[in-house]
């Protein structure tokens, strides 16, 4: 493994508060993304531009954005459930804007009220606003492919639907598609059978990232087993924060801090201080003063004689 | 991977009880025991034979193995400090004796208050034991390398004298040596490492298993790492319970249920009935009331539409 090839996206200030009731204050946000960023995570899913009403924790997201676009070297993604939060989104000035798609239809009509036809006229609509701006201004733009290992309504999905609509993502203008275990149903062998599957079919430079949830304690392996199968964006959420409020039972990204701390060992770089992470828990612990915080690192502490991967 | 390769050892009626101050009762234990053998594990570890002052709550392990050697098809190991232990282990039945070395000397010196030398003596002592029997009644003898990832005293210990204690644990008379990341410290590459360490050092055949804790939440991708390197026997503890308790801050086997959820989901069969498995966790909660249990599969529930490795 290369130095500093793999990427942590830190999707807590969006996936993880989605899921939560309490609605951390905007001078909590700024705090954590200002930190988290400080201790070296790159890129960060710093909210979603949906209506207030739906999702009141992520309301503030346009100036979430504005202060996470201060920090120099920070990508700042959002999510987007059509175009119109991705006009907000590109006005807002965000570099990534990602649209969940979930190949389930019944999950898509439940989630985002929309046919599987429907998301890709959002996807197409996406990229061709993005293609009217000045090329130095385009956003990158992901097409996320939920509910990818399984669906709590409809059960697994077949291979052949999910390389369809990576294609029908990709021809309506995506960038990239990403693979999103929405419901924690992901093992290493499904991991790796669906990235050979979309990277052969959409090529691949068209999938580098993964979304995992850790509900069924597979989260660790299953992010090893992508980064063997070749992906360099792994998604997780400081404290393991979060989840999908849509799929019952399924909270849990996968945690920063256990997931930095497994790269590290291994000798592969995050560009992630751990000790200044571990420290960004304090932010979270005082802004949502009774939200359990996961993670195994920061309970049992950094081994004896633990040398992080630029030391190895 | 071919069908039925990979074997599932319960290590908790030893390695998990030994933990813990309650003391479960024998009858208990063999209900455990029978319950667990009914769902398709065929190894268990289900005692040591240390003095019953160091460790009461295993005092009964010759009447555990006397009902477990009752049970059809399960391979009844044991650990032994020591050779004394070992003809305890012999007269009772045990289908399989462990005894342990911690490759850091610190450690053994806590531990079996023991030095290297000292232990590779017991070796010798035991080998001579087990050759002194008829061909049919010689039990399986198994050196574990403890603390191969790292010691909470001494921090890294040099592969060299890992490998060095492998090559005379063997010349001893073990039929094989075994790893052990008794303090949690391992991570998927150091696993992959030490297996081929030791695979090169003393032959593939001679390292077929690891024994794994999930003290910082990378137990089952450790044990994703192992089964990719070619090792067949995991061990594991059912609800989690257990560790080592001369290992600060170590306890945590990976658990059983979540580790037979993985392989079975990537189509490894384990011959173990999942659902079955899981019901044996009410026998440790009503034997144990207090005593937490862990595991995530068990809370979550299994994916909608899984098919355990036979059906895949």
């Amino acid at each position: 493994m290369a130095a500093g090839d793999v990427l942590i996206s830190e999707v807590g200030p969006r996936d993880g508060l989605q899921s939560i009731t309490a609605i951390m204050p905007l001078a909590a946000k700024k705090a954590w993304i200002t930190a988290e960023a400080a201790a070296g995570v790159r890129e960060i899913e710093v909210g979603s531009f949906v209506p207030a009403k739906l999702l009141p924790q992520l309301a503030d997201t346009a100036e979430v954005v504005a202060h996470a676009k201060t920090i120099p070297g920070l990508a700042v993604a959002v999510l987007v459930p059509n175009a119109r939060g991705a006009e907000a989104a590109i006005q807002a000035g965000a570099d990534k804007l990602t649209l969940p798609l979930s190949v389930s239809e019944t999950h898509s009509l439940r989630n985002l009220r929309r046919t599987h036809a429907q998301v890709i006229e959002e996807a197409k609509a996406i990229a061709a606003m993005i293609a009217a701006l000045p090329p130095d201004r385009r956003p990158h733009f992901e097409g996320s492919l939920s509910t990818a290992f399984g669906c709590t309504l409809e059960g697994p999905i077949p291979d052949s639907q999910i390389a369809r609509l990576a294609e029908e993502l990709m021809a309506a203008g995506c960038d990239e598609v990403g693979l999103s275990d929405t419901t924690g149903y992901a093992d290493p062998a499904s991991v790796r059978r669906l990235i050979k599957l979309i990277r052969d079919t959409v090529g691949a430079d068209a999938l580098t990232g993964i979304h995992l949830h850790n509900t069924r304690g597979l989260g660790l392996a299953n992010a090893l087993a992508a980064l063997d199968a070749g992906l360099t964006t792994l998604d997780s959420s400081l404290g393991g924060l979060g989840g999908c409020p849509f799929a019952p039972g399924a909270s849990g990204n996968i945690v920063t801090e256990d997931l930095a701390f497994m790269l590290e060992a291994m000798g592969v770089r995050t560009g992630i201080d751990l000790d200044a992470l571990f420290a960004v828990r304090t932010i979270l612990a005082e802004a949502l003063p009774g939200e359990p915080l996961y993670g195994f690192i920061t309970a049992a502490g950094l081994p004896l004689g633990f040398k992080p991967a630029d030391h190895h």
